[in-house]
């Protein structure tokens, strides 16, 4: 008998896909990454198939690769030859949602969204919103430690975890944190898991932090700059001026051109940079227009505040077509580097000498009250992996991004995609101690290889 | 030559001291417990002299129990025989302070208020404040990850940890973390080593998120109620209707009634629970008096929101005055347990009715927006330890916040204290993974042997 039969009679019947396409579509990403060759599929239905299915594979030692909605930018889910893919998609239960106590209890294949939605059924919202939310997952969100639009306002998902249950390697089950919102009881397992990737453990059940939320919708600006560092300097006035935006987003000039290109909103030739913000607070409008008045200050050439939830959603809108808008211009390497948001404008200048320097079109959206910028590098869609010039510029802003004190990854993760810079940021006694980390909790080296450290 | 004069002699001159009963003054936190026979204790004035005593600690294998300002409740930083004492105190400068960037570089002996201090000075604040930060330091409280009173706005101090560097046990230096608001390369070791209360490795800097300082002094609202589940239904209903206060205090009638006699406030004889609430947005004295306005839709008797910064200190005074005028009834044994908020009445009607039936003094004061109570059981001052029925209410206590899905400790750390209970909470597949990752970075077992896991 074939391992893999083993793990099909050991689970209930239909879990287990082996059809040769079917694995290919399971073994992918958002990224252009090519998987190898898996072994199978399976869709886990309950915490009991994925105790299964990591007991099996302990036994055979077969590579196991979690995935929850695909949505990944980094590779993190994409399978390589002889691997188990388990999908947590199917396990999609919201089973506990308290109003009283702000949190909720969920299986990994929530679609976030959907948890958003419950919650404000209650008055109450899910904060994370990575752009991929109407079809990632909370537990693909966990893995990744996922960040988002509002990220500025209410933290990254790390944030809103609480306690998760986790089945290990061996198919032992561990719980990690709490129900509370504070708790000092031991190491904080549920920080360590939350971003791991997959690597330690498969996440079957997060408790996770409901928050107020806000009464209405939120109001909305948008201003055009001339300069970037104009921009920037205005994203820093504002953030000084405790104005608390639950939005903070930059668009540069090329990504601009790219969407005025899609659906011709008028730019205007001066423009470099444009700036779009939110306030969700109560008195929401009166801080829009107090960031408005702060773009004037410095140096914004049109200001706009939405008069109404239409005229906001049109502005938001734009920054929503971005990636559709890159998209047309050909494949895309998604990038992530993350910088103290003073150094934001210096970043976005690097960008755009590597840009210019390599001959790469290059796009850039930033969440900048965060200092994170996705730096979108377009390259031939003939092509089965970016060419020689985009990774000699994704070299030089990477190597920039941690000149200015940032990172490699802000919100994406490392997955397979960040390997080759992992050692520039972390050093090798921080390496060391992940690896030490990871053979703790799975000595075999079966769960998710390769990936995050 | 004995190990410790070759640790004198690897030190600059005055760093080792050995005088049994300035040892003895080291050895100790604000808890009951009684320290062993230390060697002595290491007055670290640099990342150099701890790598110094890591390095030779390991080398003898002598136990280590680093130390900041030695106020901790749960024993933590409580030495026992043979131990090195390694003080951070001395270690106070803050390195870099980027208004900018809101963020602080700082030494482990910084006291938290002068953070808080120098923030100030550039419109910002570090927001984490336990009770003790006016002698509690930056090390010792990522060491806990201590709480506070900000903390049901501003979370703890985990959520404004964003790097630092350790020493290891054997002397190498690890970087964690990041000088950015977001990012997700690698493990969250930044997360790992707060709250792990020395056991992991010896913090010698850590690079800490400062925030928008509130523009005016926070509106203030005290309010009596009869009953300590009208005082609850207050707590929720504040939170529920996005009020966000910045403090929110609840004491019960053994606490008023100690204070009262401390210094007569006019306690009235129905009083059961005082809430104390604070805003500090924008619109703080109109968030305070809806705040007032559901205290009394709640049933509350009185209630007064403050009309200056002067009767808002009066009234925060109160509070501040809880632990002395415990402390004048006999010696302390502080509780630190934590609750989903829904529960928080239950949990003080358990612990009121734990003081009954074993007739043991207790005074609880609660962080009541995030359910963390601090039981504080009053017990004979002669006595060396608390006395059996001490002990058997504390055990009731716990199992009692486990039931209702709490934990044991919210925000001062398992230490010594915590450990006979520990099992209860964490579970063996916990407790076998913590000791597995304690292991990776301390696999002499040098590290503050016996606290935290």
């Amino acid at each position: 008998m074939r391992p893999i039969d083993a793990l099909v009679n050991a689970l209930p019947e239909g879990r287990v896909l082996t059809d040769p396409d079917v694995i290919d579509s399971y073994a992918r990403d958002r990224t252009f990454l090519e998987p190898g060759k898996p072994l199978g599929v399976v869709l886990a239905a309950s915490r009991d198939d994925v105790v299964t299915t990591m007991t099996w594979a302990s036994e055979h030692r077969v590579p196991v690769v979690p995935r929850g909605g695909g949505t990944g930018l980094a590779g993190a889910s994409v399978a390589g030859d002889g691997a188990i893919i388990l999908s947590l998609a199917k396990m999609t239960a919201i089973k506990e949602l308290s109003p009283a106590d702000e949190i909720a209890v969920v299986e990994p294949g929530v679609i976030t969204a959907d948890l958003d939605r419950a919650a404000r059924e209650h008055g109450l919202m899910y904060a994370p919103d990575p752009s991929s939310y109407q079809i990632s997952t909370i537990g693909g969100n966990l893995a990744t430690n996922a960040g988002g639009l509002r990220c500025v306002k209410y933290g990254v998902t790390r944030d809103s975890a609480l306690g998760l249950e986790v089945v290990l390697a061996d198919g032992r089950v561990l719980n990690t944190g709490r129900r509370t919102m504070k708790g000092v009881t031991g190491y904080d397992l549920t920080g360590l898991f939350v971003g791991s990737e997959g690597t330690l453990g498969v996440i079957t059940a997060a408790t996770v932090r409901l928050r107020q939320a806000p009464a209405a919708p939120p109001a909305t600006f948008a201003a055009e700059f001339g300069s970037l560092r104009d921009a920037g300097a205005a994203v820093s006035a504002i953030m000084a001026a405790g104005c608390q935006p639950s939005l903070m987003e930059l668009l540069d000039r090329a990504t601009l051109e790219a969407i005025n290109d899609l659906r011709n909103f008028g730019l205007e030739a001066e423009t470099t940079a444009m700036l779009i913000g939110q306030s969700d607070a109560a008195d929401g409008q009166a801080v829009a227009e107090r960031m408005e008045q702060i773009c004037m200050d410095n140096g914004a050439s049109f200001v706009a505040v939405s008069s109404s939830p239409q005229e906001a959603e049109e502005l938001i809108g734009l920054r929503r077509m971005a990636y559709d808008a890159k998209e047309r211009l050909g494949a895309c390497l998604v990038e992530d580097v993350c910088v103290p948001r003073s150094v934001l404008p210096d970043m976005i200048t690097a960008v755009e000498a590597a840009a210019a320097r390599h001959g790469v079109k290059i796009c850039t959206v930033a969440h900048a009250g965060d200092g994170n910028l996705h730096p979108v590098f377009i390259f031939d869609r003939g092509s089965l992996e970016p060419p020689a010039e985009v990774w000699a510029a994704a070299d030089e802003i990477f190597t920039h991004a941690l000149e200015l004190g940032g990172t490699l990854t802000g919100e994406h993760g490392v997955g397979l995609l960040k390997q080759r810079w992992l050692a520039m940021e972390a050093g090798p006694v921080a390496a060391e101690v992940q690896r030490g980390i990871k053979a703790v909790f799975d000595p075999l080296g079966i769960l998710n290889p390769g990936k995050a450290i």
